[in-house]
């Protein structure tokens, strides 16, 4: 089974900055525990601050990946266009989100994408990705 | 670990209606499997219809569970009560639906209770209540 | 053919209270007639004034009514879950008002249960259930 | 007693267009069936896709007709100046929809007639007309 | 000089109904008595319920008349279609209303026509229109 | 008969500031030409720029003035304060405007005044001022 | 004089949670002290959960009590039933609240009892009661 | 391939008026042209300032014409009527505006007929009705 | 202890205008009776129509005044200013209402200064200002 | 004559995916039977998924292109930084787009590139382009 | 060059309250330090709590002074007088606020004035002033 | 000490397109004179039309920059990316706009950057650069 994460802008930022709200762990550190976690699993990572980048490489996933991970970040509530790439294909995408959108500004309550999703899952800090690859793990 | 799985009005029909959307197996049923794959955690069940039973059964949480997954239904939409009992206590609530509530009614968009959850997870049918148990059982 | 006449919260309270809008017959006089006008029809009738109780008889009709006539009253501008009872039987449900609720505030002219209601009466005063017993003789 | 049904805008295509919707009886056999069961009412009837034509006739009605059951179609959204003449005249007029509004486009949700009317009946097919006339025969 | 008095929907029951709010003089009556307090000035009148034959009515003024007196009462808050006929012609157009709309529901206090209007005057009762005739009489 | 006019914020550069808007004569120049045309009239002149200093003069006309032209300019669209006076005496009230104000900013075609105003007349320049002592004259 | 005093959802919370924004009084205890403050007066109490439980408790009251003091909580902002019981009893009901409801999340501004209610008490901690009571112990 | 072309509210002044937005053509020199131009297509051509005329006219369409070019100009924006009669035939159209409705007033950007159209084209002067045919001269 | 009352614009008409609302007692006859029941406290009184002398007066409470019994009356509606004013001192303001202006119109329901308040006491007609003298009373 | 096409996020995958509501032509094989339709141009084809891409190639167009056909997809709605180009560019821009925006989601009937366009065509799917090129072949 | 500054409602408290958010330096020093750093223009001050002192002072500025720096505190978002009077002069108005007004309540984002202000510089504590005379030096 | 000037989307326009809007100076021009008159300090300069690019760049300014002056252009507007790459850095950002934003369409008086920048610059021209540029030089 081989999933696909994909970060949104400003994620590449994890554990360097506003670390009170998204913790200290680096992605790429993250990254490699998921990987020993979940070793019957081949997990890629994909990282950009540009929509149209993202868009791009959603529309590379079909026949390539079996699920998406997806935090699109601020593109969440803003981007039309990658939830029209996520609607576009038929891979399987989990929105996932780090910190409790719903409990910050009020445009960070919209999201493009969730009605195109898999399903959503919001607030668990790094774990949020963790679960998302459950899903995938228990459903193959 | 215990934790209380609590659903809101009209997820007693689990299984029994509307089954293109919610699937065909009955909570019982599944409240089972859930059981044997989560032996270490004790998993009690409540259900009411009646939105003050449900926060009644939310203050009684307190010191007796160390977490709670929360369906609140229909509620999720039009609750301050609800929301006001997880305010009021310091168990950790995660909030699950089973559909995935952004592709339905606008007015299933709104959840009074995700500011105050711990997270949320939408759209994976009944494994929404499974993510949350691994959550829990990840974090204690 | 089995009807359940439904009515919600403060509607116990008919005939003795405000009465220049809901008249002064109390609704067990009303029944009374009603059931002598529609013998060849079985009648039957709950009030409560909790939201739940609501859900929970609406609930039990499959199999056992043959069309709820459904007032809700101050729950039909405010409740998901009563919508959601009614969206997951398959007895049909006439929903219907007193008074003429689009006269009155703004917050009376939204109904959550309309639009999956069979149909709609509005403004007859109690002649609005007679209308809808109608309805079910004429479609039995 | 005599009673004017006035039709709006498209409702002379009932029972050759749309007929998923609207039935595929003609409202002319329609209306010849209602006079055999209202035999001891007169029923006349009116239609017009032209707004104007729809206030001509509401006029004329005081001490010719004892009720109007008015389905004013798609002007019932917008018309201002048919309510206007509802509210000029002192024959009772009931308001009917043959499909149910509340479960289509939200532009069909308001009505500008509803609360001048008698009554409002919706979503009963062409029986929301049988329902009116029951309620004037019964109110004579 | 030549006015146009153009009235719209309803406005042909002045008199005759609702006469608290819109007094007890058919408008004929009141013609007469304008004509002769404006003995120097040709003083014609049209009213229609159709929002079509009051456009075609607007587009015929220009080079015939030296002003045109508009009451569209229900179209003033609905008729694009209206707007645009003032909008097309150079005849200056005056909108006035009998009652005070401003007073009444609030779809009343929009009007469509008063941007392109000369000038707007609300709720004198009939004296409106004589203010409007004094303003042109005035001007010429 | 006497009537007081009330001018309101930024007025008092009538004939002097946007003069293609206003017109180039003061309103002390007006206010002759009205004295000269209405002599049997007594007309009294008030403006301030201070809200507050207006409600105090509405507030000082009952029993002195027999109505009041009141062109409140900006406040017309923000001042509670003002209206409040206005409902509170029973000396009528005119509300003018110079300009058109529907065919201005959105922020413009809001009058807190005009629900409790006799009557409103807008968009005539100067005359406005004029129809409103035409009006009380003929009322008299 | 006998007056009753009614508590909404997690009300029966007080003294335990949040006793930043609550006190930490248990409102048992104060009861107590408002007894003997005020012991010409009768002072029952009454709290629920449930939506319909308060609703029947207000059912109750005509010809027991002479006043009520509703702080129904979180159904304050939700609650047309609560109101419209409220609108169906002549008991005078004051509508207090504990915390400043104003300074709280925007859904709490909204009120629906406040229109029907006799006066409205917001933001004196515990002491929002005893001046309602004080109102009712001058009134008598 | 039989086309009929129907026009507006206020249409029938093109060419004469506001000749700077719409250029100097009278529609009937235009109809020559197009005529001249789609020789093998019979092009008729409808204008009405009455919209239940418009409805009549799209009503008699079905088996008499291979499509419509329709310009309901206001009506556009207002009508439900129309749109229901579009809705309700299978002849298709198509939507043309001579002016770009997107850059003129707010109310113009919204058209109820646009969404049961087979498509739009907008801002291209009389060359939009053009356009239309060239489809439709495809299409067959 | 020393309390000011604080009056805003129109409050100076008490007892003289619109008495079936406000009442027919001055607020100087009133306010006699206040000192007489309260003769432990120093009250101090402050009329103005004028926005910015409430603002003034406001300001010059810190170390002369315990406590500010404050009715904007139409500013509470409209004023950023007082509630920056309010929001600039430590002295405690209570915020009053003669009339329940929850009843009333819509634009009533909002209070600037509310949220800035130490609490709000609205619709006790003007026994609200001595429930807010009894509380500065009581929590001296 | 110089023609651009230019297409935004996710019309690289026309003819690929979704062909229910695109069709299952790729947008290359389509480039080809336009040329050869309209040889007498010269058309050039770009096509990114990254919004500042799209906004250089406009840029680039003045001095080159004659005129642009743009279908911004997804970016149509959310982007005022491509309306920016196309109104900073004096080459005639034509909105495209190939199914009907007006009846898929509410958030794509807005366009923000739509009223500095020459002109708008939508819902022809890939005839649209060539509705297009009609107009700048006739236009020339 | 002769530049005015303008303070609105409780800017005469800068330096004394609220330290936190405005700083403690009163504005009387503040405004020597700038006439010392701009010996070569001539600095006037004005504050006012009431809104028409403001207005006054705005308009006696033509022919007087080069500029003026205005900080209309809580006046910019509710004060349509104070822009009109700015719009009415040709001196310069540079809008200046201390605090960044776009991270405090939604309702300090809207500023009637900032339209018709030269320009806008906000949230550099009383450098804002600082960079407006900045900018008069190098303009003159 | 090192400042960065970010220009967003179309700015690489400026001094050659709309240029009365703009001006016809180019932005390397402009920078020449900024670096001669701000000699002691280094003024770096980055445009891009892609947002996130400019994120990119924002990312990389911490240890690098002491200042970053951001003109997001049409990305201000929209952009919630660039806003979280701000909030995300330590280093002061500064936002400007060369013209009047608020003065132009409404969707331009909405910035997602505001709330987290040290200060706003609106209007002045290209000279709002400059005024960022003395702000910071005045703060070092």
């Amino acid at each position: 089974m081989k999933i696909l994460i994909i970060n949104g802008p400003n994620l590449n930022l994890l554990g360097t900055r506003e670390t009170e709200i998204y913790g200290n762990s680096t992605f790429e550190n993250y990254l490699n525990s998921l990987r020993s976690a979940f070793e019957q699993m081949e997990i890629q990572y994909f990282q950009s601050n540009i929509e149209g980048a993202l868009i791009d490489k959603i529309q590379e996933t079909p026949g390539v990946y079996d699920g998406i991970i997806l935090n699109a970040a601020a593109y969440t509530h803003t981007s039309v266009g990658i939830a029209d790439a996520v609607r576009a294909i038929d891979v399987p995408v989990i929105e996932v989100h780090i910190s409790n959108t719903f409990s910050r500004e009020d445009y960070r309550h919209k999201s493009f994408i969730a009605p195109v999703a898999k399903g959503v899952i919001i607030g668990f800090g790094l774990m949020s990705y963790e679960l998302a690859l459950m899903y995938f793990n228990k459903e193959k």
